[in-house]
């Protein structure tokens, strides 16, 4: 057995069961081993970001990791941006990256680059296999290092000479390690923390919640809490994966404007992180703070993204909340709108007919401010956001979660400046026939950064409109979608949005709707 | 003024007049400061690819940098795989870097990561700009950087309260340094060689020319050389720029195959380099050798990439060929063919029809292997090729090239799967009205996968065929095109291809020909 059967094989024993593929010359015997393996599917992707962003997506929804096979330096160079939004989601993940022959390296060959490099700046964990004796055991430590806990990106870099000589033994599993009990000290300060609140009789203590602490679960504890207490619930800015909707406790997530996140943060004498990062300002601008913690604010953590935080926020109601019960959120849709296309309106739509279990990923950008409010009471979803803020994500990520669950529907809900970037992911939603329903937001800009120019106090003439301006020529994205076998249509109006977004969800498959915005006012 | 001011000012008077963009929030203020300096163009591109890709074009055209704006590690990222491409080709090219405010790094916001890791991949110069005093003075080193010889990346770190701050002072341009004349002792060595090459009557010395050595003066030189001593000449494999057709002298380029090549150099003893790296195969194989040096030869370096090539192989002239003439390639066409398109006649259609002066962007691949005997007498032009094997260069790199030299036509020939790495390439096109046909080699396969598979010795079943095949759905890049506002047809015959060839050349701006090439029989 090569060293490429025995990756594969230990995979395939570690329960990996989707490689994402985008290879070249340097991973021809990890393709051929895939033949050998029918465990492990491989899937085709027509660029690296598609392929490390669907891994993405696979992970979130299933925390296991899925592999993404990449080739060399520019491979991975292609999927970083994907890689490293999946860094900032924690998710487990497992790149895979074929290099030269080891004898090779010496030459200098065109596609030689530092793959270490790159791999470094994503990465929790990279190992560079040496023999194809060591490339099973390689690959089963991979899989145990993007667990984690908490989820990361693991790299395996694989010389083609490793993959193709004999000798390859596959590994067993290795023992994976559960996310860790908080220690009781932490209870005990975020236990102070509420009983001060409590006393203080208002909310001066807020509960930011984050990775695991935004499961049911955890979000059903939360809320005794904060009904107990009075407590502050928000959620991190970017979730990786939120579970909402009717039934499930609503908690709004901390704005992307520092001084929208520092108004909701106002009185906040406590901060207690619940599997999040402390909160910081998305950019810096002139003459505004980088954090929106009120000054003096103590922040506790009480529990990490590698901890048991469902566990800790369990333990904390049960001392400050025994009897309280979590509020949860009423069902409750919006009425399909009338009259124009807009922001707002097509919301509106997306809330009223948002399908039960459905995965929604969101890289709406502007365009998606009214989302939340909008889908709140709808039936229970999982609503997957930007981690990094590198755009390209959403349609990549959606083919993760479609193909980790194919039963769920899926709703892509992109910007059109955000779309461009690893478009080619559709041909992959309709090559694999998933079930995902990409919306995109279409406003002819970056919009964000029509914001941004202002907020920076740059002055911006013509010339600078023109770089943040995706018009002359519009995109048709329903003639992309169409150029890669993906069913679309175009929506003007709010109606038609409905029409075609009730028949986009009721017909299985890949589905494409261009909402065209009308023009702001 | 504010250092993003005093950078732009500073490139404008450095001779920077083009700046290929997809900027982001921390970039706001440097694109602010283009509308203050009217001589820097900038360019949107809707990836980063497109702007690293068409800033390498562009340097390769006109020997200067281009400035590639991008937005933090991640769109760094998205833009290495060509930057690689440039790092190989040796392309002047300046990689201007937004990043976050030096205060704001502290808070690892989303965005946050390594920018230097992955800089330092691709760059030959990194600086991260630390005040707003020295921005200026940072951006004249950067393109002096930049120009090298020979051309290099050279990336510019801008932290956002750098570029907004005042205190910014545009700086002179640098002194350049020109290419460095050859040491006599590296003449003197080319010339014993060659003396022993006459000696022995035969073929034993073999020229191979790169980099500048790839120019008419440099080929006359060494044409002159070759027809008094019987030297072969050869070219290197990928070339990021190759004068030739009628009237130039045709020096044929060394197989990407390592046997192939070896067998072109066999029988040579001592091989000279003349703006070459020693050549080296592209990929290793099992049993295969990493070089297609024949074992014993000699290799000599007569002149760096970064020397006076031209000026080394006319002192190499005038000493051994004194009196002797270049052998230029006659004029002459393939007639237009009749019958199905195949890789072979599509190659014959664009070898009747390319235009003098044309600017050939070849991306083409396997579909490719015979355009260089078919264009071979075509009125002279330019043959960029794709020098550091990342895929996904060829519609940006004639992006820039279209942009540098607007008075030539550009040909792109893209294979399909390449093509889909970058396509949003075309929306510039079509937004510039640059003057680019862009012609798809369709074979719905990464078809040299398939090749590359047999060579590698590996086994391949349908899941591996299923990951080089690019059907089920197939791909229609006339759709595509439309999509991005560019013109777009699809041939099907030769006589098919050769109107619409025509007729997308007789027609400024950009245009798209998808070639339907048969299945292989």
């Amino acid at each position: 057995m090569n060293g490429a059967e025995a990756v594969v094989r230990t995979l395939a024993g570690c329960g990996v069961t989707t490689c994402f593929a985008n290879p070249g010359t340097s991973e021809m015997h990890t393709v051929a081993a895939l033949d050998t393996v029918p465990e492990l599917r491989g899937v085709l992707c027509l660029f690296e970001g598609v392929a490390t962003g669907a891994a993405d997506g696979f992970g979130r929804l299933t925390g296991r990791p899925a592999a993404a096979l990449l080739h060399l330096g520019p491979g991975l160079a292609n999927g970083l941006a994907n890689l490293h939004n999946a860094r900032r989601a924690r998710t487990p993940l497992l790149a895979l990256v074929g290099d030269h022959a080891t004898y090779h390296t010496r030459f200098d060959a065109p596609l030689e680059s530092d793959i270490g490099a790159l791999a470094g700046s994503v990465s929790g964990w990279v190992r560079r296999s040496a023999r194809s004796a060591d490339a099973g055991a390689d690959a089963a430590d991979a899989v145990a290092a993007a667990l984690g806990p908490p989820g990361q990106v693991a790299t395996l870099i694989l010389p083609a000479d490793v993959t193709w000589t004999d000798g390859g033994e596959p590994a067993m599993p290795r023992e994976t390690r559960p996310p860790a009990p908080v220690p009781a000290v932490l209870i005990d300060r975020g236990e102070a923390a509420l009983r001060d609140a409590i006393e203080r009789g208002g909310e001066s203590v807020t509960i930011l919640l984050g990775g695991t602490g935004l499961t049911r679960s955890a979000l059903d504890a939360a809320s005794r809490i904060a009904a107990a207490t009075g407590a502050r619930l928000m959620a991190e800015t970017f979730p990786a994966r939120q579970e909402r909707g009717a039934g499930v406790p609503s908690v709004p997530r901390l704005a992307y404007l520092v001084e929208l996140a520092a108004a909701q943060l106002a009185g906040t004498r406590q901060l207690i992180l619940a599997g999040a990062s402390a909160p910081v300002s998305f950019f810096a601008y002139p003459g505004k703070p980088s954090t929106p913690v009120p000054p003096g604010c103590q922040v506790h953590v009480l529990a990490g993204p590698g901890d048991d935080v469902p566990g800790a926020l369990a333990l904390l109601a049960g001392r400050v909340a025994p009897d309280a019960a979590p509020v949860r959120q009423q069902p409750g849709r919006p009425d399909v709108p009338d009259g124009e296309l807009t922001g707002e309106s097509a919301a509106a739509v997306i809330g009223a007919l948002l399908p039960e279990g459905a995965i929604v990923c969101d890289e709406a950008n502007t365009s998606g401010l009214w989302l939340p409010a909008a889908t709140a009471g709808a039936p229970p979803h999982d609503w997957l956001s930007l981690t990094g803020g590198a755009i390209g994500q959403g349609l990549p990520v959606a083919t993760g979660a479609a193909i980790a669950c194919p039963d769920r529907p899926v709703l892509a809900l992109e910007a059109d400046g955000s779309a461009m970037y690893t478009a080619s992911a559709l041909w992959t939603h309709a090559r694999e026939r998933l079930d995902i329903t990409t919306v995109i937001f279409s406003n002819r800009s970056y919009a964000i950064l029509g914001m941004e120019l202002e907020r920076t106090g740059a002055h911006a003439g013509q010339t600078a409109r023109d770089l943040i301006d995706l018009s002359r020529p519009d995109l048709d994205f329903t003639a992309l979608a169409a150029g890669m076998g993906v069913p679309a249509s175009r929506a003007v109006t709010a109606a038609e949005f409905a029409v075609q977004l009730t028949h986009a969800l009721a017909e299985r498959g890949p589905h494409l709707i261009e909402a065209a915005l009308a023009p702001r006012h």
